[in-house]
């Protein structure tokens, strides 16, 4: 079986979305990771057990705060735990106990069957750049993001082979009003991509109104059984649990909608300086986070996240790819298979203010930790600029390029007769060679991962064609992209009825812009 | 102890070497690397089995040709070979056993003892990029290289702490007769580096002048009782041995120094199409060049090469960081540990004809699956652009400030009671942050990896100071290294004897330039 899948097909529909189907171009879209190769293990089980006896501890004797969410005290109260004001200390083994109805893996559905991904196990699935104010491009610099830019991302989104998943905030549409933007950008994953995508966390109505649509676009009763959104809820680190967040995490898990319950580290800042450290409280973090999904739904699935960056102690400035955010990752990913949970970390991670030489060593150091760590779904895997201050058209089609890279490792070596190819060694011989052999021509296309981007033309042929750098060739690419996209088939009624909940939301509230 | 030494000491030498001494510069240069994180292990044991198994079969059924060289045929012949023309078979296990007496790792000493390297084991050394004819920087672009090029690459290796070594050829330099071309990169390395270095192997007469001016530098007794060079020898992939890279391994084997057995493959064009095929072929060729350095002086020390790249199957060029590059070096790391040798792959290898993001995605691809491949000495770790053709002053200087990153990764997690941090975390408690505790301040300055190069500046000043890019900061800081540099302190009488040796070597010959 191919691993892209070139067919499409629209969820239910009638008449309309099949004549729609027929007329719209065929995207590939690859299947998401299934990991043939090992991951690496860099802590040996002593220092594993270490870490998590460590976070236990600091449960039990330091403890989290829930803030400004009396329900979430109760909660607590109610399952054993000694609260104090806010604080919330959790005694050994309780947290871990809650844990174990947390599914190991679970299937996001998206509105096109074939773009459906199991998060968990040995796969990855990789999702765009979350959150940027800015965008940036060759042509226009950087500059605040409007919806146009988000609708260009979520097409971008669409057209590339590698990217499994639509993403959430692939930057902040900052000509909307804050309190409705997540309804525009819901309504952009569902129509104008049929890839599976994130919900709103920044209020819990916002929350409900994800559900609501996603209601909308897959049938009550389908949301009701099947997990349709992966959403992003963040830690305070150290150790704070606000309400707005856990507010999003209540709505979704209630609705059995998935939730990264993700630290957010800035090593040296939020962390301790070193990386055991960092380990212990984001392992203490998330138990405390995954623990509480559970109080409030058990089974409802969830991610054991873990963004990190570490700091330059000279500027205060985060810093990208570094060694230190490596054995974070690294060891992170080796505590979410012990708790049997899935893993989020990892992403095209850079601070380089340009889609240059920095951006591409210091997201290709992180790209290719992530795959080695386990990661279940990497969220920024493509598009990330200036510390996740600017979403990048450019950078996004150079890194969505790099994730075939990760796809071809994944696939470990071909041990079949094929594979082993005695024939043609036998056949080729001392000082021969094999561009001519009936087995390389048989199994040329297969062989090699192929850029669709990068240069590899000879030298004269390259100066000619205008000595063209990464970020030109990815400009061309970017501008191609959105040329050839056309919307996935969707069913007219469908399209109608998000676009007057969307409207008819919108008009109920006043404008907001903080 | 430190990981950086920063002291220098000249070996031998009188009163003007100790004068020498106290007025120069004192350079840091960081100890090779000893891994402390474990390698990847992509082949299980019965797919490593199958492919030791398909080498045997090949050497004994196909074999492998020496060319030109009767002498080695002999040599195969006694040692129980089948010999037919050029073409050597090999019984099953007869190369295996010869390679047992290649000792797992040695010492390359250095003429300042402190930057000796241990090559083998858990260690990784790294060497710049050898061999492009041409140079390019940010100011000449794109040009034949010269001596005075050459020179330069050399003091830039001298004054990069993450490099271990010198290399040989840094670059070409067209301008020298290629006769007399190794004389002068020789004299380069003793004179401009305190560095080890590696000889040359363009004719085995060169390989002669390698050993001796190594004699004029260390002392006659101490090249006979030491390694004091490892030099590069290609296989020509598919299966052949030439008569000039053979020569050039019996002289060194004959002195004891240390060579690398390369196969030199570009994957579809020199080994099949598929990883295991290429993995069985590099077995073969390295077996059977390995127990030929052994049938020349038993424990003499060679390193198991593999040079990886893969084939571009539309325009026939060479592809870097690829992930096919990247199964294969894995894979023949393995096979390289099961031999008991020390091993050599990766390096900054790019297709890029410019240091730009694709470059460094590339590189850093590499990189990255070099460390975690075991690789103990990573030759082209710096430098390497356009395919190897080029040798980048910017992308020196970029690619060794990652080396950086890779000394930091493979120092592994501190699992002392300073790394658990549980004094902070108890200390600093929800909500509050890290950055004034007395925990990071004790540890900052040991804990992160810090680039010498990279931006990491708030967009308002980086925009101010001129909004430049890597190529723009590698430009500035290569200039800067090139200014600060001053030559390594050397016993004039020694420096002499070199001088003399070059010149009267170069007197000897008419000017070759083919």
């Amino acid at each position: 079986m191919s691993e892209v899948s070139e067919g499409r097909r629209a969820r239910g529909g009638g008449g309309a979305a099949r004549r729609a189907e027929r007329t719209a171009v065929r995207i590939e879209c690859a299947k998401f990771i299934e990991r043939n190769i090992p991951n690496l293990e860099i802590l040996n089980e002593e220092a594993l057990e270490i870490i998590e006896a460590n976070a236990e501890t600091i449960l039990q004797e330091v403890g989290v705060n829930f803030v400004e969410n009396p329900e979430a005290l109760k909660r607590w109260k109610d399952a054993g735990a000694d609260v104090d004001g806010e604080r919330v200390r959790i005694p050994k083994g309780l947290a871990r106990q809650l844990c174990k109805t947390a599914p190991s893996s679970y299937v996001q559905h998206a509105r096109n069957p074939e773009r459906n991904v199991t998060v968990g196990g040995r796969g990855l699935v990789f999702a765009p750049v979350y959150g940027p104010p800015f965008v940036r491009d060759a042509d226009g610099g950087r500059r605040y993001a409007t919806l146009d830019d988000f609708h260009k991302f979520v097409k971008l989104g669409y057209m590339s082979k590698w990217l499994h998943h639509s993403g959430g905030t692939v930057c902040e549409p900052t000509d909307i009003p804050v309190n409705k933007r997540h309804l525009d950008m819901l309504l952009a994953h569902m129509t104008l991509s049929d890839k599976p995508y994130m919900g709103s966390v920044t209020e819990p109505v916002r929350a409900a109104d994800s559900v609501e649509m996603s209601k909308i676009l897959f049938g009550n009763d389908f949301v009701d059984q099947n997990t349709v959104m992966t959403s992003l809820v963040n830690i305070n680190s150290p150790m704070t649990f606000d309400g707005i967040m856990m507010g999003a995490l209540e709505v979704y898990a209630k609705a059995n909608q998935a939730c990264i319950i993700s630290p957010f580290i800035v090593g040296g800042a939020m962390a301790p300086v070193t990386v055991a450290g960092t380990l212990t409280q984001v392992m203490a973090e998330v138990l405390a986070g995954v623990a509480y999904s559970q109080l409030i739904r058990q089974g409802a699935p969830v991610i054991f996240g873990a963004f990190v960056t570490s700091i330059d102690m000279n500027s205060g400035a985060p810093t990208f790819g570094t060694p230190e955010a490596a054995h974070i990752t690294y060891g992170a990913g080796q505590l979410a298979r012990r708790m049997g949970l899935p893993y989020r970390s990892a992403g095209s991670f850079c601070g380089s203010k340009l889609p240059d030489a920095q951006a591409a060593y210091e997201t290709s150091n992180s790209l290719n930790m992530g795959l080695l760590a386990g990661v279940n779904f990497m969220l920024h895997s493509c598009g990330w600029l200036e510390g996740g201050l600017v979403s990048s058209f450019e950078k996004f089609v150079m890194d969505a390029d790099q994730l075939g890279v990760l796809h071809h490792l994944a696939k470990g070596i071909d041990m079949s007769e094929t594979g082993q190819a005695m024939g043609a060694i036998r056949e080729v011989g001392p000082g021969g060679h094999y561009l001519g052999c009936e087995h390389t021509q048989s199994n040329f296309k297969q062989a090699f991962w192929r850029t669709e981007l990068l240069d590899y033309k000879p030298y004269e042929a390259w100066e000619e064609e205008g000595a063209r750098d990464t970020v030109a060739l990815a400009r061309a690419r970017v501008n191609k992209l959105l040329n050839d996209y056309q919307k996935p088939a969707i069913d007219p009624a469908v399209e109608e009825a998000l676009n007057e909940y969307v409207a008819k939301k919108k008009a109920s509230m006043p404008d907001a812009f903080m």
